[in-house]
């Protein structure tokens, strides 16, 4: 029997797997928490960081395997040597500066008090002016990159954050090497070389397989430094998804305990990688990644121009697909702030009699409640719009509220508001040209609450099918593994082979009832209508609003 | 030094207050809670109601004077003979149907057990069906005086009531002599004959000073058997409030302990009687009555109709003024069903430790934040639209909801929108030519809660003058007592010399502040465009929300 490793790096702690080759069953799991979880205060040595910044430590990735592989092989009482390889997966875009030889620039002793030596992660948000600057001159430009990426580059991703680091830090600008993924450099560190991942440069770093980067011209218009920023600072060599990066190193060994020689994956990004993991080898088929937010990664033929998509990157999520990524950035989110902000104390108490969680509270109370007995409706916009309308000024609203309105009611509205924002992503996918054929879900939602998931299904109108494994990104990424070692090593030659024997989903899914789809077809109506009316300037009160608010903070400042 | 009684009758208790002549000091009260209470479920013995009925007992109030009056006498320590009047005020339309001596059809053992034998209260609701037919004949014929009820004869009212009993229970209508407020029925038995209110006949029987009742022909086209009902079973002879009703008789001495020969004043209702109490003489002037409701009452000098206007009635406030009523449906509702449904257990023991009230505690929460930094705006519509726009289909709104939105956010919106819908009520009085010089208001809110009224002053941008008395209604009621005894027994000529007197506010009234008042001017303007969108027809969301709500409910039934 041979077997391979998955490692998914959170944005808190990481989690490897060790997964049977063949089947997919899953026979050991580890979690190791970063030591320094997320900065967003301070540095190490104490140094403060300003508002919106969102540090890491590159040391805790590595303990991290330290930590977790060695473990996964014990636990599992297998030989290290069957294990045919391993692959990884990241939240992105988190990038560091490193020198030529990959090592990070924080671990320079010199460079420990500069916050721009560190790893940015994924929500470091302070570089929204590069952001913004960087759209508007890619729009005066009419740069054709901008569409493929729904009309806007994202303050998270890699550019903004290279641009932040060279405006206001041009010494370490200077003194950096390379700017890479936190997901790539991993992979650096496991087989001594750089192997750029077609996944992380193409949904992050505007990297497109037969165009490549944007022009250097361009660079050049955002800042002269900038001209020649690919090649001086990140590469030009991507490497698809599924191919292998190389093998691990005699350093690597003595890190994760894994053989030397053992093959390693291209690195990949958390939600993309857990496509196979569900077994999903063709086009049509979306997956929902459902948790606070929901990322929607879908598999395509040919490269449309979808409102409000993230990201369409050939190869990005299966080689040979248009990999397109959508997403909600508010979903679970809703439901956690209205817990935290509007659960009265009696249903606390009722709750702790119970022994169940607020949420599977008012989830058993609002299951009862049939199809548009709330009498309520909601705009799922509590953060922001950032699917079809990618518009962060807009805000929640809810009406239909009577002094008999219950918090179920409430909690219900919210659920039904996040699934009609897929509805209205699944639509507009297929008015612009890529139909959807097969609804997929993994994440701690589609787990936990088949009372969401129904609501899913039955406003989508579509079958849902869940993940069978809890752990998808991590099993994803152990089947990368698996392909890395190929098939005359006990893997695959191809992640489709490997999707086929160890993906899959469980037996349960969630089959629209046509008596609430009708009924969420009036819903969805009224849903839509007020959608456009204050998310395409018909009634920009929700604008109008944020400004009053963000005059009068200011005044009282 | 002399003395007059006023005696408040509300939904669950009555309260008699006992108040110097001249001063309007208050030197005692009482109150007394009707044992039988709300009848909403049963009779006393046993027969059970159907939904949307309330119903009271006659005894009650009864017992209310036995209980109140000879005590508020003996607290004060004064001589009986030195009450020059008393005068009474009541909820309204309350009705019941008597024998032509004054005595309740469910005073009759026989009719024990006939739900329509007892005293419909203001709140039964169960007439809806006959107030929806009454309209809509109404507008068929033409008729004139629906205009001056905002277009609506409400359920509430006294002919849809009739209406009801007649046909449901044609026996009892039968037998019934009088059909007859309950305010009016308490009149007869402190003085011993009928004396109807122009107030309670102009606000709820559709009476008019210069045109009288609805015509025979209109009450025909209702049902035949209505044609002469207002001979038959009510009265054309109405006397103006300010007027005396008559003497307490020997029976009603023994029962008040007030003297025989007493002047006892026409009745009132409870919130139109709070004018004088705050010394309100002229014309232009507007008496809020803040409380789970608020109702609005406006002296003017011509009859005008303003859109959704309860009513407007000559002498049905102060003699020599055209009344006019309006009100807000939900107000202080809106925030009691924020704290019973919403109100998280972290604050409900910030509350506790506090020592204060949940309102006390989101109140001051909410105080802290600048006008416009919640971000939030709401419609006030948790329960319709009673006011401008008479639309019961209505419901509640809100927007602007982020992630970062605390309960105390969303308090002090529902309190901004219920200022906003009384700044509605102001524009469209001021609008149709009855212009709004001063503000003024008496309640539960006006009286315990300067942050409300801070910002109602500050919407409006009116300063807001507050009734010294906590118990406007009972001291009002006291004062028509005595104007009811006269000047020449130590009382009054009229109700406005009576007001200069004993009526007054608080030396401390709430005054816009300028910054403040503009900002609202920016909100209100936000506000108003979203009243018109979903109340005027443009998006009627709502009601189609409450048709699928209806459907789903009926079909699960």
């Amino acid at each position: 029997m041979k077997y391979c490793v998955g490692i998914d790096f959170g944005s808190l702690s990481a989690r490897a797997l060790l997964v049977e080759v063949g089947t997919g069953k899953e026979l050991s799991t580890a979690v190791f928490d970063y030591p320094h979880a997320v900065m967003d205060e301070r540095l190490p040595d104490g140094t403060p960081l300003m508002p919106d910044w969102a540090l890491q430590h590159p040391q805790d990735y590595l303990d991290s395997i330290a930590a977790t592989v060695p473990e996964v092989i014990r636990q599992a009482g297998i030989d290290k040597n069957d294990v045919v390889g391993v692959g990884i997966d990241f939240t992105a875009c988190t990038m560091l500066p490193v020198y030529a030889d990959g090592t990070p620039l924080c671990f320079d002793p010199a460079l420990a008090g500069d916050p721009h030596a560190y790893v940015k992660l994924w929500k470091h948000h302070a570089a929204q002016p590069y952001a913004n600057r960087l759209n508007e001159i890619a729009r005066q430009r009419g740069e054709k990159f901008l569409a493929r990426y729904g009309g806007k580059i994202s303050s998270e991703w890699m550019i903004p954050k290279i641009w932040q680091i060279l405006d206001e830090d041009p010494a370490l600008y200077e003194k950096a090497d390379r700017f890479i993924e936190a997901a790539d450099w991993v992979i650096w560190q496991l087989c001594g070389k750089e192997m750029r991942s077609s996944c992380t440069a193409g949904y992050k770093a505007i990297w497109h397989k037969r165009e490549g980067y944007p022009s250097n011209e361009f660079f050049k218009a955002l800042d002269p430094r900038l001209e020649h920023v690919v090649d001086e600072k990140l590469s030009r060599q991507i490497h698809s998804i599924g191919e292998k990066a190389g093998e691990i190193t005699e350093k690597a060994a003595a890190l994760s305990g894994l053989p030397v020689g053992c093959a390693v994956a291209v690195a990949n990004v958390d939600a993309h990688v857990s496509v196979p993991a569900l077994g999903i080898c063709q086009s049509g088929n979306m997956l929902m990644i459902m948790g606070t937010s929901t990322c929607h990664i879908h598999l395509g033929d040919e490269e449309k121009i979808v409102p409000g998509m993230c990201g369409v990157v050939e190869d990005g999520v299966l080689p040979g697909f248009m990999g397109y990524e959508a997403g909600q950035s508010c979903v679970g989110d809703h439901f956690n702030w209205f817990v935290e902000n509007l659960s009265n104390a009696e249903y606390e108490r009722e709750a702790r009699e119970k022994g169940v969680s607020l949420h599977e509270l008012l989830s058993e109370k609002a299951s009862k409640l049939a199809v548009g007995e709330s009498g309520l409706l909601a705009l799922d916009w509590w953060n922001g719009n950032r699917s079809v309308l990618v518009d962060v000024d807009l805000t929640g609203m809810m009406l239909g509220m009577t002094l008999l309105t219950k918090p179920e009611d409430i909690y219900r509205a919210l659920v039904e508001s996040t699934a009609y924002g897929t509805r209205k992503i699944i639509e507009t996918f297929e008015a612009s040209g890529v139909p959807i054929t097969g609804l997929y879900a993994c994440g701690g939602i589609a787990e936990k609450n088949p009372f969401v998931m129904q609501i899913y299904a039955d406003v989508c109108n579509k079958e849902i099918k869940v993940a069978r494994s809890a752990q998808s990104p991590a099993l994803g990424s152990a089947m990368f593994g698996a392909v890395a070692g190929g098939k005359a090593r006990g893997g695959y030659d191809s992640i489709f082979d490997a999707a086929r024997e160890m993906g899959g989903v469980k037996e349960r899914s969630f089959k629209p009832i046509k008596e609430n789809a009708e009924v969420y077809d009036r819903l969805y109506a009224e849903y839509s209508t007020l959608h456009d009316y204050f998310g395409r300037g018909e009634n920009d009160v929700m604008k109008r609003l944020k400004d009053i608010k963000a005059q009068q903070i200011a005044k009282n400042l």
